[in-house]
C-alpha cells in the first residue's frame, strides 16, 4: 500500500454554515477522508480581511469548528487546527510575495473581486490573499485541493508560486493539483442558488422551530392541492432528494399523483424527514459549541500535528533561499555545527 | 531613574559595509546605546526582496553581524538578533495589512522607488515592505527610530498603523517616534555622496593594500606641490575629518600653507591615520567573521531576548482582534481557562 497523498481544505469563519455549505462544502470535504490524508484548517486569520469584530470572529470560530466536527470530522484520523496557530504560514508567505508580481495581484479574483463589489480602497490584505492562500496550500505539502471551478484560479496562484520556487531555488514544493468537485445546485428558501449574501439560507443547525418556519417559506408553484406536480422543478422536492433522499421518492410519487397533497404537505414531509436526518448532528453540535475550552483543545491538538510538516517544509525552504534559522539550540548543539557558506 | 525608551535599529544585509555606512548609520546607531534599551536586527528576510542569491545572502548576514560587533555592538547590553529568527512579525504584518489601503502601498515609496528605477512590475514583497516595516517597529514596543530624513515615509506608515490598529481594536500598539539624525555627508572617491550604486565606495574593513590604493584613487583639485590648497573643499580631508579626526587638524594646517605638501602626501597622511584607526576594529571583525557557529549562537541568543518581547505584543494584538492563540499548554491549564464570548 502507498502513501496517501495529502489534501488540504481551508474553512473561512466568518458565519455560522448554512445547508448550501453543508452539501457543497462540509459532505464533500469529509469524504476525502476515505481516500486522502486529510488536513481542514479553520482560516482565522483569513477573516480579518473583512471582519473587524473581536467577539464575532471568535463565536464564527467555535461555530465552523463545532460544526465540522459534529458532521462527522474525525480529529484522530485527520489533522483540524486553526491557522493563527502555525505561523510559519505568514512567514512563507512573504518568501512567496517576494516572487510574484504586484500586477499579478492587481489582476487576481481577490484585489478585482473587492473593486466590483464596491470598495474604493481595498485593504491590502484583500490584495495579498491569494498569496496567503498559496502558503497555506504549500505549506503541508498538499498534493490535491478541492475546489469549485469558480475558485480554480486560487490554486492556479498556488501552482504558479510553486514553480517559480523551484524554478529560481531548486526543487523544494510540492506543486498541489486541484480536485475539482461536481458542486451540488442547493436553492435556498426563494428558489436561487443558496447564499449569504441573498439572505435565503436555512442554517444547519436552526432548532426544530426555526427550521420548520424556514421551511415553510420555500417558495414553490401556484399547483391546487390535487394538481399533479412537478417534483424536479421544486425547490422543496430539490432539497430533499439531497438532505434526505429516503424521503425523496415517496415525496416525488405523491407530488407527481397530485391528489390530496399539496405544497404545505411536502414541506411538512421535508422538513419532518431532514429534523430526523439533522437532529443528532445538531445535538452533537450542541454538545461542543458549548464546551469552548474542549473545543480549543481539540485544535490545539491539531496544530500540534500540523506544525511538524509546516516546519519541516520552511527548513527546506529557508535553506533554498539563504535563510537558515537555527531553531536556538544548546551551546554544544551550536558548536558542532559550524557552517560553512560565506560571502 | 526611569525606564529607558526603545529604539530600534535593521539593518539589511544586502551589500558589505562601507565607509559611508559606518558614518552614516552605523557609529550614530551604536551611540544610542548610552541613551535607549537599543534593539538592531539584520533584515534578512528584507533583503529577499531584491536578493535571490543564496550564498550572497547568508555571506552578507554574516558581514553585517561581524561588522556591528567589532564596531562595538554589545549584545550583551543590547538585543541584537536576525529578523527571521522571531517570526511573529510576519504574523503582525498581515494583521496590519488587513488594515491598510492597496492605493496606499501603490503610492508609497517603495512600490514608487522600484517603478523609477525601471522595474516594470515590482514584486509583491517590494510593494507589501512598508507594511513588515511597520510590524518590525510595532513588534517590540519601539518608541523611536533613528530614520534619515529620507526615511521619514516608512516610519509614517509604522505610526498611521499604530494609530488605526488603536482605534478600531482599542489601545494596544506603541505608537513610535522618528528620531531623525543629522545625516553627515560621506562623500565617495569621486567626491559626490558614497554609495554602492555609484560604485565609488571604500569599504569599511578592506585590507590595508586595497585600502591605501582606494584612498589613492579620490579625485582630488590640480593644484600643484606647491600651491595652497582648501581643505573644506577636499574629498581626502572631508573624509579625514571624520573618520580620523586628530590627523585633520595638522593636515588642514599643511594644506593651506602648501609648500611641499601635496595630494598624495595628503592621501598617504589620511590612509596612515585611517589605517590606524580601523586596524583593530579590522582586526575583531576578521576574527568574528571567520567563526560563523559563534555569530549564529551570538544572533540566536539575541532572538531568546527578543522573542519574549513579540510574543507579548502578540498576545495584546490577538486578543484585540479575536484571534486567541492558546498556545498548546497541558490538558489541565486549558480547562481552568475557559474562554468566553461567542458568536
Amino acid at each position: 500500500m502507498t502513501t496517501p497523498k495529502t489534501s488540504l481544505t481551508g474553512i473561512k469563519p466568518t458565519a455560522t454554515p448554512h445547508l448550501g455549505n453543508y452539501l457543497g462544502a462540509i459532505r464533500p470535504a469529509l469524504r476525502l477522508a476515505e481516500q486522502y490524508r486529510t488536513i481542514y484548517f479553520i482560516a482565522d486569520y483569513h477573516a480579518l480581511t473583512t471582519l473587524r469584530d473581536p467577539q464575532a470572529l471568535q463565536g464564527y470560530i467555535y461555530d465552523v469548528a463545532a460544526t465540522w466536527l459534529a458532521c462527522g470530522l474525525d480529529p484522530e484520523r485527520t489533522i483540524f487546527f486553526r491557522q493563527s496557530q502555525v505561523i510559519e504560514v505568514f512567514e512563507l508567505a512573504w518568501i512567496l510575495a517576494c516572487l510574484f508580481g504586484t500586477g499579478h495581484l492587481l489582476r487576481g479574483h481577490s484585489y478585482k473581486d473587492a473593486i466590483a463589489k464596491g470598495q474604493k480602497d481595498p485593504n491590502a490584505g484583500i490584495t495579498f490573499y491569494p498569496i496567503l492562500m498559496a502558503a497555506d496550500i504549500l505549506l503541508y505539502d498538499t498534493h490535491v485541493v478541492p475546489v469549485g471551478k469558480d475558485q480554480k484560479q486560487h490554486l492556479e496562484v498556488a501552482r504558479d508560486l510553486a514553480g517559480r520556487f523551484n524554478h529560481h531555488f531548486g526543487p523544494t514544493l510540492v506543486v498541489p493539483e486541484p480536485l475539482i468537485g461536481e458542486a451540488p445546485l442547493v436553492p435556498g428558501t426563494d428558489g436561487t442558488k443558496m447564499s449569504k449574501s441573498k439572505g435565503n439560507t436555512i442554517p444547519l443547525f436552526a432548532p426544530p422551530k426555526q427550521l420548520r418556519k424556514l421551511i415553510m417559506s420555500i417558495k414553490t408553484g401556484s399547483e391546487g392541492l390535487d394538481d399533479p406536480k412537478d417534483p424536479d422543478r421544486s425547490t422543496v422536492w430539490q432539497l430533499c432528494r439531497q438532505l434526505a433522499p429516503e424521503a425523496a421518492g415517496p415525496m416525488a410519487e405523491k407530488l407527481r399523483r397530485g391528489v390530496g397533497y399539496g405544497w404545505g404537505h411536502a414541506k411538512q414531509d421535508f422538513f419532518e424527514a431532514l429534523d430526523a436526518e439533522l437532529g443528532p448532528m445538531r445535538e452533537r453540535f450542541e454538545a461542543l459549541r458549548g464546551d469552548e475550552a474542549q473545543l480549543d483543545e481539540t485544535l490545539a491538538a491539531g496544530a500540534a500535528k500540523a506544525r511538524p510538516i509546516a516546519q519541516a517544509t520552511m527548513a527546506r525552504v529557508r535553506e533554498a533561499v539563504g535563510i537558515r534559522r537555527p531553531p536556538c539550540p544548546p551551546k554544544e548543539t551550536l558548536r558542532l555545527k559550524k557552517s560553512g557558506g560565506g560571502g
